[in-house]
């Protein structure tokens, strides 16, 4: 319940981050682009066949040390039904090592409609007399505009089968405030969408004190994110914008409370093009990855009592 | 430009409403499902296949008739990466037949994320010397929620490939309030969005007045409707809620200017199902969904000026 699976395995590793995989193919070392390519041409599906092995071996080296992954439903939705092939088979591997998977899918929509996106990300489908899970991420992101009748759907599925939603409350670009920062009778539309997270959430709070409706907070409005974690005690938060985006670890502190817990932080090109900063051989391109995790690591928690 | 590609297939076939294809399995006749269980069993791939079937004789039976329709992304996600391969056909299947696709996918994020989407749906995708077009549709539907940032990566491929956007303004459900409805400096939030529409599109303006970013404006709310007709005056209406959710068509007529043009009304659910409800033949769906269509037609024209 709440997000207690999520928090045990952050405690296990003591590493609250998760690793965004983002696998645009420029991401992707030459040599296993051509590995793919000489097999089945350059077509959608040997790109797809290039991102998994991509994911695979990085997933192989940091399963052990990284709580969880975050792929962006994006990234596979560009090449095409192979591509959303490889997001599912990614899932299905980083679950199989034991990793929590957030689909971050910013999906939205109403009633029956948001019933189906919560099926083939996070519940079943039934066909005849068999049920599959198509995606069966861990938890999924959300976008709050259209109200309750959007993240209803989601709370049945989030309590019947453990699962849990990241709403977009305050996101990590720069003109994130141009209605996030709006004023409704003196309270910005971000806190105004982190309140109804607060109440969507409230009878789905697991042992460790969050419910299982989180919240999308970025690493690069510090000052928010603190305001944040004051106004909405059981609300979990992803954090974007670490590294790449300009969010540092000073600052993605504000996230965390007096345990250490309460917020994860994501970071997906630092960790997926490590070996391209580091330039080493990009035969090590997971090795790389993994260095780049440990460091991520130190750094959060040398900011945080966990 | 604009939606002027759009509005001359309104125009031609005298008919203002697209047709949504959300295809749940228990919309398809059972004995189209039967056929397909039949063949590979109850699975993803047999309902994505029969799903297919279905959609494909509702565009031959309609594509005379209708100049658009929509396919609700989720529906197909819903049945994983086979589910995506239907989407694909059907986007495809349409086009072929002159049709013009919005893809209703509600998708939304930053920067390059936002880059691939665009390219997922709108533009294209570059793998090794070939280019591919993964679903390749005409317009897609947007959530603006991150502001500016989640919508400019949309507008170069909509200037580059004549394509366009509808932006998520007031939606048609019951609680679409909540935030929506919610006053900025006595402004609400749909009608700040509204402004954002008027703004992004602002350069991609077509012949006949309408710009390239549209705006999903729900028929369930006929006042708010009128309200933003005349406060928007270059953005195309896509109006969900006709029929079903209790829009009806006098309401829907305040999304229209005086040519009878800037809007379009989806009808999902109704022509899908027009079978079930006329109690025909289940063999006959396609033909009772053009019923439907020629129906709705009429009931829409005789309220407009077209």
């Amino acid at each position: 319940m709440g997000f207690d699976r999520l928090i045990e395995k952050i405690k296990e590793t003591r590493n609250p981050s998760v690793v965004g995989l983002d696998p645009k193919l420029d991401y992707v070392p030459e040599f296993l682009i051509q590995e793919y390519m000489e097999e089945d041409g350059c077509s959608l599906y040997s790109a797809a066949k290039a991102i998994f092995a991509f994911n695979k071996a990085i997933i192989d080296e940091i399963c052990d040390i990284v709580p969880a992954i975050k792929p962006q439903a994006a990234y596979y939705e560009m090449y095409g039904y192979n591509g959303m092939e490889t997001l599912e088979k990614t899932i299905r591997y980083a679950r199989l090592k034991g990793m929590f998977v957030i689909t971050d899918g910013k999906r939205n929509d109403i009633g029956a409609t948001m019933q189906a996106y919560t099926a083939a990300h996070l519940g079943s489908v039934q066909v005849g007399e068999n049920a599959f899970s198509p995606f069966g991420a861990d938890a999924l992101t959300v976008n709050g505009y259209l109200g309750s009748d959007g993240i209803t759907p989601l709370l049945e599925v989030c309590k019947e089968k453990d699962k849990g939603i990241f709403v977009l409350v305050k996101t990590s670009n720069p003109s994130s405030g141009e209605l996030q920062d709006q004023l409704m009778d003196g309270v910005p539309l971000y806190a105004r969408m982190g309140d109804l997270c607060e109440k969507w959430g409230a009878d789905t709070i697991g042992k460790y004190g969050y419910s299982a409706v989180g919240a999308v907070v970025g690493a690069t409005y510090p000052a928010q994110l603190r305001e944040l974690r004051e106004r909405l005690p059981h609300t979990f938060f992803l954090v974007p914008g670490y590294g790449a985006q300009g969010g540092g670890a000073e600052g993605v502190a504000a996230a965390f409370d007096k345990n250490g817990l309460g917020g994860i932080v994501n970071s997906s090109r630092a960790v997926m093009c490590a070996y391209q900063k580091e330039g080493c051989d990009p035969r090590d391109f997971a090795k790389a990855a993994r260095r780049e995790v440990l460091r991520m690591r130190d750094d959060i928690t040398s900011h945080i009592d966990l």
